[in-house]
């Protein structure tokens, strides 16, 4: 039964190629060949069934935009519904956050967003929220030098937790919002949970972090 | 009728004598001796009409607190409440903050406390604020190396401003609470401001802010 889901699956993405990455590891460091320019790559990290990705590749479409989901059976209602109209800037790929490195070469990435990523909340799993100081490792590996990460959730608690994880880093915090949606911040382009819980009520946070300057960490 | 005004507020803090301490200047490096014991010292800075610093010090008497207000008609009535019922480890001070490397000595301070400062508004007053990064650099001189600063608010954009400013400047974030009143933080003493403003629903923002060890820095 299982099998059969998963090769439904690959008939599904396989007529989705036009907006799919498929051998991710095989593109690592020539990322922008796949695109044929040299614009800013951007990655977002858990995209879900898409809807920020294929939002931001329409606004920004001088932006490359790599989305990324390790659940398949959201990743392909992404493709799907990017398929009826391919972004030349957008590209859909499954793997796990845990194999960023084998997929992105150091210095390739300028940007990085963490959508409503999973809040982790017992504290003896907080290796695995994906703002945990070994990942923010691993994003100051592939990240340029001016690179940065931005990170929105409506978890008040995971937003605190990042806050101070991400200042231990030695990263510095840019633009944080603790109210997004009634904030002077333009063109928000809201993930699906967005929509969602903002329109229960709930406050929606959001911070830069950016790759501090070798300079400070020399004074 | 201004000069009458003074006169009877230096009669007023005459009777006061027993919390107050007089002649700041002449304590620096010396604050201990004050109190008689090497208790760890906490300052707080803008202690309005005292509710916090009295409360601090009834809840703590093996912390001494020094209670720092420039507008003496706020401090009058802290002092003249508090003298009614003297605490052994408090005293009352009036000064500018711009004037602390004067009244404290380097690594004098354990903690220093900022509370519902006067946020600044407009961009441009963003100095005056009681965390920018001249006032951090002050703070960083007097506090022990292993002092921290305690900060609460109820204005958002300040502390959005704050937390960037503090990580910028290279402390440590930590207990950031988004809502304090609807978080486990045990023990919270309340201001007045803070009862005012959390009764009528608005959040309280919270944040302590940790001196580096120098070995960051270093590596």
């Amino acid at each position: 039964m299982r099998m059969r889901k998963k090769k439904n699956l690959d008939v599904r993405f396989a007529a989705c190629a036009d907006v799919m990455a498929f051998e991710p590891r095989e593109k690592r460091g020539r990322w922008r060949a796949l695109f044929g320019n040299d614009h800013p790559l951007h990655v977002e990290i858990g995209c879900g069934k898409g809807r920020f990705a294929i939002g931001m590749a329409e606004q920004y479409p001088e932006i490359n935009f790599i989305a990324v989901e390790r659940e398949e059976g959201a990743l392909i209602m992404a493709a799907e519904r990017c398929q009826q109209h391919p972004l030349p800037n957008l590209r859909f790929v499954s793997f796990d956050a845990a194999e960023l490195r084998e997929v992105f070469a150091p210095g390739e990435v300028d940007r990085i967003y963490l959508n409503f990523s999973d809040p982790w909340p017992p504290n003896r799993q907080r290796k695995r929220r994906l703002t945990w100081r070994a990942y923010l490792e691993v994003y100051d590996e592939l990240l340029k030098q001016q690179g940065d990460l931005c990170f929105k959730t409506d978890n008040q608690r995971f937003f605190e937790w990042t806050l101070a994880e991400v200042c231990q880093y030695g990263w510095l915090l840019q633009n944080i919002s603790l109210d997004l949606h009634r904030s002077d911040f333009e063109g928000n382009v809201m993930t699906e949970y967005e929509e969602k819980f903002s329109s229960e009520g709930a406050r929606i946070y959001r911070l830069e972090a950016r790759r501090r300057l070798p300079e400070f960490l020399r004074k």
